[in-house]
């Protein structure tokens, strides 16, 4: 059984591993720490504990749980002073506290979702995510760099502050994976904060197998200059060892033209394939694209997304770029 | 085995059902949904639930969980927005929002928490407590009723309002309870709100079998006129059918007179046994009184009884007076 090791928090993460857990594999997410938006950028600054948000998703994506304690640990308040609030980073929140650190308790809430596989924080203490601009401003907060957008100057350099070690659990995952998947998920709030922490791209680096970088399928406003394929991918070498991508999973599949309509109004385009020609990463270019409705889950947003991956396509189209490294090998 | 039911709410509940767990015997609490105060009165007030504070005390004193679930379903934040709040209280807000109904929600917190016995709200629908004083003035909400001293006026009567149906589960636990017992706890808290559920006075008088008053250790200033037993006695009685009760126990041991005298101070009387020469009910004089420190129960405040019923002796007390009863029949 392969062990994949999934890299970044958010939507983009919690579709890869709930594609992925319909297969025979051993799976592992190493997750962001550096959220300060919405109910966990309050819960993280009022009690002091790791941002629960992005680790919450990742284990009710492995959850083997029934469908109510998944929908409890989703669920949203809407309504009086913990309206906004999401109960799952209450209770992590609660745990934290209860075992006295952040490890003890998600290792408590693997038990509590019985979740099969690992959630593993990148580091485990919090930091803050700071972007500084090509004309000298810097950005402080997810939250903050979140809003960046086309109007400002474009961003030259992502760190973290306080720098912070990665959790010895996290490199260990990253090392022995038989297969690392960066992505897919928003560049600044996702994917990079995991990059930045001390040790990763290291760690990266000194890998064997395939890491499998999955491009996302539009671009953010003001995250990356342009809609080529080709930019997304530089801008994420910049965090990287040079070399360390060996695979992307591209979409190919176009949405229909009024939806990137849509998202071309609000600044967000379709990324567009202009990587032939390149040889290292191997390019796998399939229709991961989703057709399905959003799911409805109480209370919370995952419905903003449009154009989407979908998790099975998605899934199918990682196994796929393992096997056919394999074929190479044989 | 014995089914043994127990009606109430708060502390006193909790330190009957701690004891009784250790026994072999069936065991269900018929719980209040009056409280409107602290915790669960925001989240009542804000979310729209049934109060879930003396129900979530009442599944953790029956839970089988490890120690850390219980803890969680224990804790109370003290800091940022959330302070003040037990988690315990949010996780049945959550789950009454997740499920649509508090019946399913406290159904599934059995599961969750692995309760070994029946948690069943007096009502599925909240009310609120009314005191009428001798003077006419009206108090309203269980949180003003408490703090009703004997500066004012005594109390003349209580109602609910809206006027609630009794569940008919919490009915058929009353009538089938080999033993029903009330008590011990705040009269106007805990006790009396129970009482005055529509249907709940009858089903106690249609019983066969033994009804037990756990009589408190002390009055609550402004609760009752006297600190003897019979005028404790006499104001249970005027929300019962006469004869309803059938046996007393009565702690017969006086704690160390500092503590008396610290109790006096703020109002608060060691209640005095004048109950003799009653023949019905029947009076079982006991040391139930706790030696112990107050349990370190993480964030909560159940260290506030210092004058405190010791649960396995009122547990053995309890059985004792089963027992006695069985006796007299054979």
């Amino acid at each position: 059984m392969s062990h994949i090791v999934c890299l970044g928090g958010g939507t983009g993460t919690f579709t890869v591993l709930s594609g992925l857990k319909k297969h025979d594999l051993k799976l592992s997410a190493v997750v962001s720490i550096a959220d300060n938006g919405g109910s966990t950028g309050i819960l993280r600054d009022e009690l002091g504990v790791l941002p629960p948000g992005d680790i919450r998703q990742c284990l009710v994506a492995l959850s083997g749980e029934d469908q109510l304690m998944r929908k409890l640990f989703m669920y949203r308040f809407h309504e009086g002073m913990l309206s906004g609030h999401n109960f799952g980073n209450i209770f992590l929140s609660a745990l934290e506290k209860v075992t006295g650190d952040p490890l003890s308790a998600i290792d408590a809430a693997h038990k509590i979702l019985d979740v099969n596989g690992q959630i593993i924080p990148v580091s485990a203490v919090a930091a803050n995510l700071f972007a500084e601009l090509s004309d000298g401003v810097v950005l402080e907060g997810e939250k903050v760099v979140d809003k960046h957008d086309s109007d400002h100057s474009p961003i030259a350099r992502c760190f973290l502050s306080p720098a912070v070690q990665a959790n010895p659990r996290a490199l260990d995952a990253i090392r022995e994976a038989d297969v690392l998947i960066l992505g897919p998920g928003d560049l600044f709030t996702s994917l990079i904060p995991v990059l930045l922490v001390e040790g990763v791209k290291e760690a990266i680096a000194e890998r064997k197998g395939q890491t499998i970088l999955v491009l996302n399928l539009v671009t953010r406003s003001g995250q990356v200059s342009s809609p080529l394929a080709s930019n997304f991918l530089e801008t994420i070498n910049q965090y990287l060892e040079p070399g360390s991508i060996t695979d992307v999973i591209m979409n190919i599949r176009k949405p229909h033209p009024d939806m990137i309509q849509d998202y071309s109004n609000a600044g967000d385009m379709f990324i567009e394939d202009d990587l032939n020609g390149t040889s290292m990463p191997v390019i796998h270019r399939v229709d991961c694209l989703s057709d399905k409705q959003p799911e409805n889950v109480v209370g919370d947003k995952l419905k903003r997304s449009l154009i989407r991956h979908d998790s099975e396509k998605l899934a199918q189209a990682i196994i796929n770029a393992c096997k056919a490294q394999n074929r190479t090998e044989q």
